[in-house]
Protein backbone atom coordinates (compact mmCIF):
# COMPACT_ATOMS: atom_id res chain seq x y z
CA UNK A 1 0.00 0.00 0.00
CA UNK A 2 1.43 3.60 -0.94
CA UNK A 3 0.04 6.30 1.17
CA UNK A 4 2.06 9.11 -0.55
CA UNK A 5 -0.92 11.40 -1.61
CA UNK A 6 2.10 13.44 -3.90
CA UNK A 7 3.42 10.37 -5.37
CA UNK A 8 5.82 10.86 -8.55
CA UNK A 9 5.32 14.94 -7.60
CA UNK A 10 8.99 16.40 -7.24
CA UNK A 11 8.65 20.26 -7.03
CA UNK A 12 10.71 22.85 -6.71
CA UNK A 13 9.22 25.33 -4.71
CA UNK A 14 8.73 27.71 -1.82
CA UNK A 15 7.78 26.33 1.43
CA UNK A 16 4.90 28.10 2.70
CA UNK A 17 4.77 29.52 5.62
CA UNK A 18 2.34 27.43 6.68
CA UNK A 19 4.01 24.48 6.57
CA UNK A 20 7.54 26.12 7.95
CA UNK A 21 5.11 26.55 11.37
CA UNK A 22 3.42 23.20 11.04
CA UNK A 23 7.22 21.78 10.66
CA UNK A 24 8.38 23.74 13.81
CA UNK A 25 5.58 22.50 15.40
CA UNK A 26 6.90 19.15 15.13
CA UNK A 27 9.50 20.05 17.32
CA UNK A 28 7.06 19.43 20.27
CA UNK A 29 6.08 16.12 21.61
CA UNK A 30 2.54 16.96 22.43
CA UNK A 31 1.84 18.04 18.59
CA UNK A 32 3.99 15.23 17.18
CA UNK A 33 1.57 12.76 19.99
CA UNK A 34 -1.81 14.78 17.93
CA UNK A 35 -0.66 14.78 14.31
CA UNK A 36 0.96 11.35 14.44
CA UNK A 37 4.63 12.97 12.37
CA UNK A 38 7.79 13.39 13.56
CA UNK A 39 10.98 14.95 11.63
CA UNK A 40 14.59 13.30 10.47
CA UNK A 41 17.11 15.47 9.50
CA UNK A 42 20.51 15.07 7.70
CA UNK A 43 21.97 13.66 5.01
CA UNK A 44 22.68 9.71 6.32
CA UNK A 45 19.61 9.81 8.27
CA UNK A 46 16.97 10.94 5.66
CA UNK A 47 18.84 8.40 2.87
CA UNK A 48 18.03 5.62 5.46
CA UNK A 49 14.13 7.04 5.52
CA UNK A 50 14.45 7.38 1.69
CA UNK A 51 15.24 3.48 1.51
CA UNK A 52 12.94 2.06 4.56
CA UNK A 53 10.47 4.15 4.72
CA UNK A 54 9.87 6.09 1.89
CA UNK A 55 6.09 5.59 1.76
CA UNK A 56 6.09 7.36 5.06
CA UNK A 57 7.59 10.45 4.34
CA UNK A 58 5.34 13.31 4.02
CA UNK A 59 7.25 16.10 3.16
CA UNK A 60 11.27 16.21 2.30
CA UNK A 61 13.07 20.02 2.18
CA UNK A 62 16.34 20.24 1.04
CA UNK A 63 19.27 22.81 0.57
CA UNK A 64 21.02 22.68 -3.05
CA UNK A 65 23.91 20.94 -1.96
CA UNK A 66 21.62 17.63 -0.80
CA UNK A 67 22.49 15.19 -3.64
CA UNK A 68 19.70 13.24 -4.78
CA UNK A 69 17.86 11.00 -7.36
CA UNK A 70 14.48 11.89 -8.51
CA UNK A 71 12.72 12.31 -5.61
CA UNK A 72 8.85 10.49 -5.67
CA UNK A 73 8.28 12.43 -2.80
CA UNK A 74 6.52 16.09 -1.64
CA UNK A 75 10.19 17.81 -2.06
CA UNK A 76 11.14 21.78 -1.59
CA UNK A 77 14.73 23.26 -2.35
CA UNK A 78 14.99 25.79 0.12
CA UNK A 79 17.41 28.00 1.52
CA UNK A 80 19.79 27.26 4.72
CA UNK A 81 18.04 30.21 6.57
CA UNK A 82 14.64 28.40 5.44
CA UNK A 83 16.80 25.21 7.03
CA UNK A 84 17.44 26.88 10.05
CA UNK A 85 14.22 27.81 10.88
CA UNK A 86 12.72 24.10 10.72
CA UNK A 87 15.83 22.09 12.32
CA UNK A 88 16.29 21.10 15.18
CA UNK A 89 20.10 20.82 14.89
CA UNK A 90 22.65 23.22 15.58
CA UNK A 91 24.15 22.74 12.44
CA UNK A 92 21.58 21.76 10.33
CA UNK A 93 22.90 19.13 8.07
CA UNK A 94 21.26 19.56 4.22
CA UNK A 95 18.14 18.05 3.96
CA UNK A 96 14.96 17.77 6.77
CA UNK A 97 11.89 14.95 6.34
CA UNK A 98 8.57 15.04 8.03
CA UNK A 99 7.61 11.57 8.15
CA UNK A 100 4.29 9.84 9.02
CA UNK A 101 4.23 7.61 12.44
CA UNK A 102 3.97 4.48 12.29
CA UNK A 103 1.28 2.28 13.28
CA UNK A 104 2.66 0.15 16.25
CA UNK A 105 0.06 -2.87 16.91
CA UNK A 106 2.21 -4.70 15.14
CA UNK A 107 2.72 -8.24 17.06
CA UNK A 108 5.86 -8.83 18.76
CA UNK A 109 8.49 -11.69 17.66
CA UNK A 110 8.85 -13.88 20.27
CA UNK A 111 11.42 -16.01 18.71
CA UNK A 112 13.71 -13.66 19.37
CA UNK A 113 15.47 -11.99 22.23
CA UNK A 114 12.56 -8.76 23.24
CA UNK A 115 13.79 -5.70 25.27
CA UNK A 116 11.88 -4.25 27.72
CA UNK A 117 13.14 -0.75 28.52
CA UNK A 118 11.26 0.81 31.96
CA UNK A 119 11.87 4.36 32.30
CA UNK A 120 15.03 4.89 30.43
CA UNK A 121 14.93 8.85 30.40
CA UNK A 122 17.94 9.93 28.35
CA UNK A 123 17.26 10.45 24.32
CA UNK A 124 20.75 9.54 23.70
CA UNK A 125 20.82 6.25 25.41
CA UNK A 126 17.47 5.20 23.69
CA UNK A 127 18.76 5.94 20.15
CA UNK A 128 22.04 4.45 21.06
CA UNK A 129 20.39 1.50 22.47
CA UNK A 130 17.67 1.13 19.25
CA UNK A 131 20.72 0.94 17.41
CA UNK A 132 22.31 -1.95 19.59
CA UNK A 133 19.11 -3.76 18.49
CA UNK A 134 19.24 -2.74 15.13
CA UNK A 135 22.81 -3.71 15.01
CA UNK A 136 22.75 -7.27 16.68
CA UNK A 137 18.58 -8.18 14.39
CA UNK A 138 16.51 -7.51 17.94
CA UNK A 139 12.91 -7.34 16.12
CA UNK A 140 10.86 -5.61 19.49
CA UNK A 141 11.54 -3.10 21.92
CA UNK A 142 9.11 -2.69 24.22
CA UNK A 143 9.18 0.76 26.14
CA UNK A 144 6.75 1.23 29.43
CA UNK A 145 4.95 4.34 29.56
CA UNK A 146 7.18 6.64 31.15
CA UNK A 147 10.23 5.54 28.74
CA UNK A 148 11.30 9.29 26.53
CA UNK A 149 9.30 9.01 23.21
CA UNK A 150 11.23 7.36 20.31
CA UNK A 151 9.94 10.07 18.22
CA UNK A 152 11.86 13.00 20.45
CA UNK A 153 14.50 13.83 17.33
CA UNK A 154 17.27 13.23 19.73
CA UNK A 155 16.62 9.64 19.93
CA UNK A 156 15.44 9.72 16.14
CA UNK A 157 19.15 10.92 15.50
CA UNK A 158 20.89 9.28 17.83
CA UNK A 159 19.05 5.30 16.44
CA UNK A 160 21.00 6.30 13.08
CA UNK A 161 18.00 4.45 11.11
CA UNK A 162 17.46 2.31 13.55
CA UNK A 163 13.69 3.70 13.90
CA UNK A 164 13.03 2.32 10.76
CA UNK A 165 14.15 -0.97 11.22
CA UNK A 166 13.62 -1.88 14.95
CA UNK A 167 9.87 -2.22 15.76
CA UNK A 168 8.70 -0.27 19.04
CA UNK A 169 5.85 -0.50 20.91
CA UNK A 170 5.04 1.12 24.21
CA UNK A 171 2.79 -0.93 26.64
CA UNK A 172 1.60 -1.23 30.09
CA UNK A 173 5.37 -2.84 31.13
CA UNK A 174 4.02 -4.38 34.16
CA UNK A 175 0.98 -6.19 32.78
CA UNK A 176 2.65 -6.42 29.50
CA UNK A 177 5.22 -8.58 31.62
CA UNK A 178 3.14 -10.28 33.74
CA UNK A 179 1.40 -11.76 30.94
CA UNK A 180 4.41 -12.42 28.28
CA UNK A 181 5.10 -15.52 29.55
CA UNK A 182 8.46 -15.95 28.40
CA UNK A 183 11.88 -15.70 30.79
CA UNK A 184 12.54 -12.28 32.52
CA UNK A 185 16.12 -11.75 32.85
CA UNK A 186 16.23 -8.17 34.72
CA UNK A 187 19.56 -6.68 34.39
CA UNK A 188 20.67 -5.65 38.31
CA UNK A 189 23.61 -4.55 40.37
CA UNK A 190 23.03 -8.35 42.81
CA UNK A 191 22.61 -10.92 40.01
CA UNK A 192 24.07 -14.06 38.31
CA UNK A 193 27.38 -13.39 36.93
CA UNK A 194 26.39 -13.19 33.18
CA UNK A 195 30.22 -14.84 32.44
CA UNK A 196 29.01 -17.91 34.09
CA UNK A 197 25.67 -18.35 32.98
CA UNK A 198 25.35 -18.97 29.09
CA UNK A 199 22.89 -16.35 28.22
CA UNK A 200 21.07 -16.91 24.79
CA UNK A 201 17.38 -17.74 22.90
CA UNK A 202 14.58 -16.38 23.49
CA UNK A 203 13.09 -13.94 26.25
CA UNK A 204 13.04 -10.66 27.67
CA UNK A 205 15.91 -8.35 28.79
CA UNK A 206 14.80 -5.67 31.23
CA UNK A 207 16.95 -2.62 31.71
CA UNK A 208 15.70 0.10 33.85
CA UNK A 209 15.94 4.14 34.34
CA UNK A 210 19.55 5.26 34.59
CA UNK A 211 18.83 6.71 37.95
CA UNK A 212 16.79 4.54 39.71
CA UNK A 213 17.03 0.75 38.22
CA UNK A 214 14.15 -1.39 37.75
CA UNK A 215 11.42 -0.29 39.28
CA UNK A 216 9.87 -1.80 42.32
CA UNK A 217 6.85 -3.23 41.02
CA UNK A 218 8.76 -5.06 38.55
CA UNK A 219 11.40 -6.55 40.78
CA UNK A 220 9.22 -9.86 41.38
CA UNK A 221 8.45 -10.32 37.90
CA UNK A 222 12.26 -11.04 36.89
CA UNK A 223 12.80 -14.42 36.14
CA UNK A 224 16.52 -14.24 35.82
CA UNK A 225 18.74 -11.85 37.74
CA UNK A 226 21.53 -11.07 36.22
CA UNK A 227 24.56 -8.48 36.20
CA UNK A 228 28.11 -7.40 34.90
CA UNK A 229 30.11 -8.20 37.48
CA UNK A 230 32.33 -5.16 37.92
CA UNK A 231 36.29 -5.34 38.77
CA UNK A 232 36.98 -1.55 39.19
CA UNK A 233 36.13 1.90 40.82
CA UNK A 234 32.94 2.73 39.34
CA UNK A 235 29.36 2.49 40.62
CA UNK A 236 27.19 1.58 37.69
CA UNK A 237 27.59 1.49 34.05
CA UNK A 238 25.52 3.77 31.40
CA UNK A 239 22.13 1.55 30.58
CA UNK A 240 23.18 2.01 26.36
CA UNK A 241 26.53 0.36 27.88
CA UNK A 242 25.20 -2.20 30.26
CA UNK A 243 22.81 -3.13 27.13
CA UNK A 244 25.40 -3.29 24.50
CA UNK A 245 27.56 -5.81 26.68
CA UNK A 246 24.00 -7.68 27.44
CA UNK A 247 22.58 -8.27 24.00
CA UNK A 248 26.27 -9.05 23.10
CA UNK A 249 26.10 -12.00 25.91
CA UNK A 250 22.69 -13.60 24.22
CA UNK A 251 24.21 -13.20 20.83
CA UNK A 252 27.40 -14.27 21.43
CA UNK A 253 26.73 -18.30 21.05
CA UNK A 254 24.98 -17.71 17.68
CA UNK A 255 27.07 -15.21 16.19
CA UNK A 256 30.26 -17.52 16.92
CA UNK A 257 28.68 -19.15 13.84
CA UNK A 258 28.94 -15.96 11.42
CA UNK A 259 32.50 -14.87 9.69
CA UNK B 1 51.48 15.86 50.12
CA UNK B 2 48.12 17.84 50.41
CA UNK B 3 48.42 20.46 48.09
CA UNK B 4 45.27 22.65 49.21
CA UNK B 5 46.26 26.17 50.55
CA UNK B 6 43.06 26.52 52.77
CA UNK B 7 42.98 23.54 54.34
CA UNK B 8 40.42 22.87 57.29
CA UNK B 9 38.99 26.36 56.21
CA UNK B 10 34.99 25.96 56.08
CA UNK B 11 33.98 29.76 55.40
CA UNK B 12 30.24 30.74 54.63
CA UNK B 13 30.85 33.55 53.10
CA UNK B 14 30.37 35.96 49.67
CA UNK B 15 31.78 34.32 46.42
CA UNK B 16 33.50 37.50 45.15
CA UNK B 17 32.86 38.48 41.96
CA UNK B 18 36.55 37.76 40.74
CA UNK B 19 35.93 33.90 41.60
CA UNK B 20 32.20 34.04 39.55
CA UNK B 21 34.57 35.16 36.81
CA UNK B 22 37.13 32.87 37.53
CA UNK B 23 35.39 29.88 37.46
CA UNK B 24 33.09 30.74 34.51
CA UNK B 25 36.22 31.73 32.57
CA UNK B 26 36.87 27.79 33.08
CA UNK B 27 34.11 26.91 31.23
CA UNK B 28 36.12 27.33 27.91
CA UNK B 29 38.72 24.70 27.22
CA UNK B 30 41.46 27.39 26.41
CA UNK B 31 41.05 28.89 30.24
CA UNK B 32 40.77 25.62 31.21
CA UNK B 33 44.43 24.57 29.26
CA UNK B 34 45.88 27.69 30.51
CA UNK B 35 45.02 27.80 34.13
CA UNK B 36 44.97 23.79 34.84
CA UNK B 37 41.53 24.07 36.98
CA UNK B 38 38.47 22.31 35.88
CA UNK B 39 34.75 22.06 36.81
CA UNK B 40 32.62 19.27 38.63
CA UNK B 41 29.28 19.86 39.42
CA UNK B 42 26.27 18.02 41.44
CA UNK B 43 25.95 16.09 44.32
CA UNK B 44 27.17 13.09 43.51
CA UNK B 45 30.41 13.81 41.52
CA UNK B 46 31.48 16.18 44.10
CA UNK B 47 31.07 13.59 46.49
CA UNK B 48 33.19 11.69 44.11
CA UNK B 49 35.73 14.09 43.88
CA UNK B 50 35.40 14.85 48.12
CA UNK B 51 36.17 11.23 48.28
CA UNK B 52 39.04 10.69 45.31
CA UNK B 53 41.04 14.28 45.07
CA UNK B 54 40.08 15.80 47.75
CA UNK B 55 44.05 17.60 47.91
CA UNK B 56 43.04 18.70 44.39
CA UNK B 57 39.69 20.74 44.91
CA UNK B 58 40.52 24.65 44.46
CA UNK B 59 37.11 25.75 45.77
CA UNK B 60 33.78 24.40 46.31
CA UNK B 61 30.06 26.66 46.20
CA UNK B 62 27.24 24.87 47.21
CA UNK B 63 23.46 25.99 47.99
CA UNK B 64 22.04 25.26 51.43
CA UNK B 65 20.50 22.81 50.57
CA UNK B 66 23.78 20.03 49.65
CA UNK B 67 24.50 17.54 52.64
CA UNK B 68 27.97 17.70 53.88
CA UNK B 69 30.06 16.78 56.63
CA UNK B 70 32.85 19.57 57.79
CA UNK B 71 33.96 20.66 54.72
CA UNK B 72 37.98 20.82 54.83
CA UNK B 73 38.42 22.79 51.51
CA UNK B 74 37.91 26.20 50.46
CA UNK B 75 34.07 26.59 50.44
CA UNK B 76 30.92 28.66 49.83
CA UNK B 77 27.70 28.97 50.58
CA UNK B 78 25.70 30.59 47.61
CA UNK B 79 22.25 31.64 46.51
CA UNK B 80 20.34 29.38 43.75
CA UNK B 81 20.72 32.34 41.38
CA UNK B 82 24.33 32.33 41.84
CA UNK B 83 25.06 28.68 41.47
CA UNK B 84 23.13 29.45 38.30
CA UNK B 85 25.50 32.01 37.24
CA UNK B 86 28.95 29.66 37.26
CA UNK B 87 26.91 26.45 36.62
CA UNK B 88 27.21 24.89 33.03
CA UNK B 89 23.95 22.56 33.68
CA UNK B 90 20.57 23.97 32.48
CA UNK B 91 18.97 22.74 36.12
CA UNK B 92 22.20 22.92 38.52
CA UNK B 93 22.27 20.52 41.66
CA UNK B 94 23.10 21.92 44.83
CA UNK B 95 27.07 21.94 44.26
CA UNK B 96 30.46 22.70 41.76
CA UNK B 97 33.82 21.92 42.70
CA UNK B 98 37.01 23.93 40.91
CA UNK B 99 39.15 21.01 40.32
CA UNK B 100 43.15 21.47 39.80
CA UNK B 101 43.82 19.12 36.85
CA UNK B 102 46.45 15.91 37.88
CA UNK B 103 50.18 15.97 35.80
CA UNK B 104 49.42 13.21 33.67
CA UNK B 105 53.03 12.08 33.69
CA UNK B 106 52.21 8.76 35.44
CA UNK B 107 53.72 5.42 33.58
CA UNK B 108 51.32 3.64 31.83
CA UNK B 109 50.54 -0.38 33.23
CA UNK B 110 51.08 -2.70 30.71
CA UNK B 111 49.69 -5.66 32.81
CA UNK B 112 46.74 -4.20 31.67
CA UNK B 113 44.54 -3.82 28.92
CA UNK B 114 44.62 0.16 27.37
CA UNK B 115 42.31 1.85 25.67
CA UNK B 116 43.66 4.30 22.89
CA UNK B 117 40.90 6.72 21.30
CA UNK B 118 41.71 8.09 17.92
CA UNK B 119 39.73 11.32 17.80
CA UNK B 120 36.65 10.24 19.70
CA UNK B 121 34.46 13.75 19.56
CA UNK B 122 31.47 13.80 21.28
CA UNK B 123 32.12 14.22 24.91
CA UNK B 124 28.90 11.61 26.00
CA UNK B 125 30.76 8.65 23.93
CA UNK B 126 34.57 9.45 25.51
CA UNK B 127 32.64 10.09 29.16
CA UNK B 128 31.02 6.77 28.97
CA UNK B 129 33.82 5.02 27.82
CA UNK B 130 36.18 6.54 30.89
CA UNK B 131 33.25 4.47 33.03
CA UNK B 132 33.36 1.31 30.97
CA UNK B 133 37.15 1.42 31.61
CA UNK B 134 36.56 2.07 35.45
CA UNK B 135 33.82 -0.32 36.02
CA UNK B 136 36.20 -3.17 34.38
CA UNK B 137 39.37 -2.11 36.25
CA UNK B 138 41.16 -0.48 33.11
CA UNK B 139 44.01 1.79 34.58
CA UNK B 140 44.92 3.88 31.64
CA UNK B 141 43.48 5.61 28.45
CA UNK B 142 45.19 7.27 26.07
CA UNK B 143 43.85 9.97 23.81
CA UNK B 144 45.17 10.81 20.27
CA UNK B 145 45.63 14.83 20.33
CA UNK B 146 42.48 14.92 17.97
CA UNK B 147 40.27 13.35 21.26
CA UNK B 148 37.89 15.83 22.79
CA UNK B 149 39.06 17.30 25.81
CA UNK B 150 38.48 15.05 28.60
CA UNK B 151 37.94 17.93 31.11
CA UNK B 152 35.17 19.06 28.96
CA UNK B 153 32.36 19.47 31.39
CA UNK B 154 30.02 17.23 29.58
CA UNK B 155 32.82 14.75 29.69
CA UNK B 156 33.37 14.90 33.40
CA UNK B 157 29.61 14.44 33.85
CA UNK B 158 29.38 11.38 31.76
CA UNK B 159 32.39 9.75 33.08
CA UNK B 160 30.25 9.33 36.47
CA UNK B 161 33.51 9.58 38.70
CA UNK B 162 35.85 7.84 36.16
CA UNK B 163 37.93 10.70 35.85
CA UNK B 164 39.11 10.45 39.58
CA UNK B 165 40.07 7.06 39.03
CA UNK B 166 40.96 6.32 35.70
CA UNK B 167 44.25 7.58 34.25
CA UNK B 168 43.96 9.44 31.29
CA UNK B 169 46.93 10.45 28.60
CA UNK B 170 47.06 12.91 25.93
CA UNK B 171 49.97 11.48 23.26
CA UNK B 172 51.21 11.46 19.71
CA UNK B 173 49.19 7.98 19.23
CA UNK B 174 51.03 7.03 16.00
CA UNK B 175 54.65 7.36 17.50
CA UNK B 176 53.16 5.91 20.97
CA UNK B 177 51.36 2.64 19.43
CA UNK B 178 54.77 1.98 16.85
CA UNK B 179 56.83 1.86 20.20
CA UNK B 180 54.76 0.30 22.77
CA UNK B 181 55.57 -3.32 22.00
CA UNK B 182 52.36 -4.47 22.45
CA UNK B 183 49.40 -6.56 20.67
CA UNK B 184 47.54 -3.46 18.63
CA UNK B 185 43.62 -4.56 18.67
CA UNK B 186 41.74 -2.91 16.03
CA UNK B 187 38.29 -2.44 16.41
CA UNK B 188 37.27 -2.51 13.08
CA UNK B 189 34.22 -3.13 10.54
CA UNK B 190 36.15 -5.84 9.18
CA UNK B 191 38.03 -8.03 11.31
CA UNK B 192 38.07 -11.24 12.78
CA UNK B 193 34.83 -11.99 14.60
CA UNK B 194 35.37 -11.69 18.36
CA UNK B 195 32.94 -14.14 19.47
CA UNK B 196 35.50 -16.70 17.32
CA UNK B 197 38.72 -15.31 19.06
CA UNK B 198 39.55 -15.72 22.88
CA UNK B 199 40.26 -11.88 24.05
CA UNK B 200 41.74 -11.58 26.72
CA UNK B 201 45.27 -10.59 28.66
CA UNK B 202 47.21 -7.27 28.09
CA UNK B 203 47.63 -5.01 24.55
CA UNK B 204 45.59 -2.17 23.61
CA UNK B 205 42.54 -1.85 21.95
CA UNK B 206 42.21 0.88 19.44
CA UNK B 207 39.27 2.56 18.99
CA UNK B 208 38.51 5.21 15.81
CA UNK B 209 36.50 8.16 15.08
CA UNK B 210 32.92 8.19 15.42
CA UNK B 211 32.27 9.20 11.30
CA UNK B 212 35.42 8.05 10.22
CA UNK B 213 36.64 5.22 12.56
CA UNK B 214 40.44 4.90 13.02
CA UNK B 215 43.01 7.19 10.92
CA UNK B 216 44.68 5.75 7.68
CA UNK B 217 48.13 6.25 9.21
CA UNK B 218 47.34 4.31 12.13
CA UNK B 219 46.28 1.02 10.10
CA UNK B 220 49.33 -0.83 9.32
CA UNK B 221 49.89 -0.62 12.85
CA UNK B 222 46.91 -2.77 14.17
CA UNK B 223 48.30 -6.30 15.14
CA UNK B 224 44.94 -8.04 15.14
CA UNK B 225 42.07 -6.53 13.76
CA UNK B 226 39.10 -7.42 15.45
CA UNK B 227 35.09 -6.84 14.60
CA UNK B 228 31.67 -7.08 16.48
CA UNK B 229 29.63 -9.42 13.76
CA UNK B 230 26.48 -7.81 12.50
CA UNK B 231 23.34 -9.70 12.24
CA UNK B 232 20.72 -6.88 11.74
CA UNK B 233 20.18 -3.62 9.55
CA UNK B 234 22.36 -0.96 11.55
CA UNK B 235 25.64 0.38 9.60
CA UNK B 236 27.44 0.75 12.69
CA UNK B 237 27.56 0.71 15.98
CA UNK B 238 28.05 3.43 18.42
CA UNK B 239 31.75 3.72 19.82
CA UNK B 240 31.06 3.83 23.03
CA UNK B 241 28.69 0.60 22.48
CA UNK B 242 31.44 -1.07 20.51
CA UNK B 243 33.94 -0.17 23.37
CA UNK B 244 31.57 -1.97 25.91
CA UNK B 245 31.40 -5.13 24.30
CA UNK B 246 34.75 -5.41 23.46
CA UNK B 247 35.88 -4.90 26.68
CA UNK B 248 33.81 -7.30 28.12
CA UNK B 249 34.90 -9.82 25.61
CA UNK B 250 38.20 -9.05 26.93
CA UNK B 251 37.57 -9.26 30.08
CA UNK B 252 34.51 -12.36 30.44
CA UNK B 253 37.21 -14.81 31.15
CA UNK B 254 38.94 -13.31 33.98
CA UNK B 255 35.78 -12.44 35.31
CA UNK B 256 34.21 -15.84 35.16
CA UNK B 257 36.40 -16.40 38.30
CA UNK B 258 34.45 -13.82 40.11
CA UNK B 259 31.49 -14.09 42.37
Amino acid sequence: MNNNKNNNKESVSDLSKNKIKWIRSLHHKKTRDELGFFIVEGEKMVNEALIYAENFIELLAYTNDFRHENLSVESYEISAKELDQISLLTTPNKVLAVIRKKKTNSTIQQDNLILALDGIQDPGNLGTIMRIADWYGISDIICSKTTVDWYNPKVVQASMGAIFRVNMHSLELESWLRECKLNIYGALLEGINIYKETLQGTGVLLLGNEGNGISKELLPLISHPISIPRFGGAESLNVSAAAAILVSEFKRIEFQKQK
